[in-house]
């Protein structure tokens, strides 16, 4: 494996989440020395910060991690740029000089939500895997999370259901979020046995290309109906790209929004705003804080893979 | 020993400061394998920063450092919160997630200094305890701060004095401080053979459970007579809680404040406030940096009992 | 070595950059245990952050890295100030911590270009050195940035060119900048075989102890001609502290400027503001990644020597 950025960068998910099963099970390796990870943040973080640390050292792995816009240099991302102004490094520069002290990096960037092709585009990420000349996976890109969609795969793996019905459902918030995690949850869990649905307002279609073989609704209730697994997130619009449409329903996932499932699993990537995405009930009886252990475990396997490119 | 929060988490100050004291001469050890220490801090920290860490690599420990309201979320506090306004996560959410990525957990959290029931509940330390799952400890708490306290009473006791007068006086600051380290230092040093003495102007009296056991003094001069260590330190008023009482007198420890002591050792935790707290002259013969050192080798010790549940 | 801050800390240039060259053959030695490497920053900080932790994992050393500002405390520099306003920790202090927990300590500190004795009195780096009582090197100071010299001598001596022209050309910026760069090549680069110029606007002058064996040009096409290497970078005034004055001819390396050169190899410190410094044209083959990947090799080189006291 040469890069991880989405679920085209792996050859077969059912196995990948079976070898991440695995792993769990005897995480100590220490089998790779004398190799360094740089993790590089234009955003903030908490689990994929500490979960992929987690992983390193589990590897025997030394450790970077640069929060490049306190850290380090302002980025200029534009090519050809005259740099006159505030940026002080070219990221040309700034990913090759990585590539040369760190043997993989990850980097978190995430989408701005002004421009849809440049964020669809991914030409942050896309700048660091042209210049590092290492391999380099997403931490979270404009456009897709797959740690946290491998974690997610094992999470749904590990329930022991045949053909599961997994329901994705847009949720409440307050602020306009990136459709990172429900793209990449769709492309992840397509490629499983799993029955995919997906409920969200009008007004809020993800991308067409993350809506193949996928069965869309906009009523929550009906889509909800005899779920196994129901994943909230809240997204931002992508046709009206970035806004946020008024929603007159209430989206918030509740122990009655979850009364017709079967005894669902409840899932979300965190952070969850608390009773605004889902109630402290359903979220105390979820399946959210073992999403979130499986990171340590797909970060690891992501990790052995790219260092042996295997 | 399952958290360190407080003189009550010790069965025996006396034998743990002599451990201590033992340990200080062959720190190295490694003899912990695979575990991971979180270092958590919501404000900022030089020597807690650093000491914790040197204890950890003495040990032979994987570290990871989150200065959790900038490179993480904003978290929400607060039980049942809607949470549709500034807060990202709940500690609920936070403080688990670190217990999964973690095998101990240090948290520095000072007091806000505006609801004085907020502070002496602990309300941030008591839920990551309560959340964690794992041992946790304090890096300086809204009440305390123990590590510090322990450091001392390793100091005080490399005097070799038999029942020493130890006086902990208030010295003047220009900014409102907590009441931890006072009221730390006084809940440890009261369990050892010192004759314990508080000098503190009018309206600063420490929390009542704090000053059992203790001489309280209004006059400097008085409270340093024949003293064998003085301890400054600067604190707002508990009555009136988080003000900062005008003060007539001058409280600054100088050559001639210390003049009437038995060549009293001279203590501060640091940061100091140098020509405001104490001289320079007082300063730079003082056992200070004593302190600090100390301070690698009580973190040590602690760990080592957190993780090895001694 | 005690302490690594200017070329007269070392005792043969030549020889250190012949030493450098062949650990970076076999960079991988762990042959210092139980050592500990702190990392000041007062300033931000990508390849020197970024290659000092890479030569310290090398050597397998501990690190911490220390944001001071952010992490910690408000730094007073004065000696016998009252510390009774904005600063919380007085750098005798803070240094002698740093001191005690760490077995060597890398500093950055830019200059503040308004008081020209301040700046090229080093007061910062001096007090590090001066209280921390472990040896001390500079990861760039106000004047001077001998790491980057150092793998900056690697750099010219691999292109394997007898007694090479080397020229040092002022280029333009859109802020002021210090003059540690180039102050400090120049004093590396004439105790080596090079026969050294430098061509920069008036009113841009370096001090006169960095011109001492130096062949000034005030035009930069003259200086160039028959170059073997060209090392571009700005700096601001010296003779008129910190200021800009104004430039009236075109500083910017081109393919153009580099044409009367004998093919030279074109070096820069990084980060470098692309098409202003020098055109894209010109970075795209230079010899500015050569002497990044050479900052791990004589970090790692110096470390070794203020461990092993050689």
């Amino acid at each position: 494996m040469k890069k991880f950025t989405a679920v085209s960068d792996v050859q077969d998910v059912n196995q990948l989440v079976d070898e991440a099963l695995t792993l769990k099970q005897h995480p100590f390796q220490h089998s790779i020395a004398n190799k360094t990870i740089g993790l590089i943040f234009f955003n903030p973080s908490l689990r994929t910060r500490m979960s992929t640390q987690k992983a390193a050292f589990n590897l025997g792995l030394h450790v970077m991690v640069l929060n490049i816009d306190k850290d380090g240099w302002k980025i200029e991302f534009e090519d050809g740029a005259v740099m006159d102004s505030g940026a002080q490094e070219h990221i040309k520069d700034a990913a090759k000089i990585m590539g040369l002290y760190c043997d993989v990096l990850g980097v978190r960037t995430f989408a701005g939500l002004k421009n849809r092709d440049d964020d669809y585009n991914e030409i942050v990420l896309q700048q660091f895997i042209q210049h590092a000349d290492i391999p380099v996976f997403s931490l979270e890109s404009a456009t897709r999370h797959p740690l946290q969609s491998l974690a997610d795969m094992m999470t749904i793996k590990a329930q022991g259901i045949t053909r599961p019905k997994v329901v994705l459902t847009w949720a409440p918030h307050p602020r306009a979020l990136p459709q990172a995690v429900p793209n990449s949850f769709l492309e992840w869990v397509t490629k499983t046995d799993a029955e995919v649905h997906t409920a969200f307002p009008k007004g809020y279609a993800l991308a067409p290309q993350f809506l193949d073989g996928v069965k869309v609704h906009h009523d929550q209730n009906e889509a909800l109906e005899n779920a196994d697994i129901v994943y909230a997130k809240n997204w931002s619009s992508y046709t009206a790209y970035g806004q946020t449409p008024k929603v007159s329903e209430d989206w918030t996932i509740t122990s009655e929004s979850m009364a017709p499932t079967r005894q669902a699993g409840f899932m979300h990537c965190l952070p969850i705003r608390r009773n605004v995405i889902a109630s402290d009930a359903v979220i105390d009886q979820s399946l959210v804080y073992q999403q979130a252990k499986n990171r340590e475990y797909s970060a690891q396997l992501i990790l052995k893979k790219l260092l042996q490119n295997g």
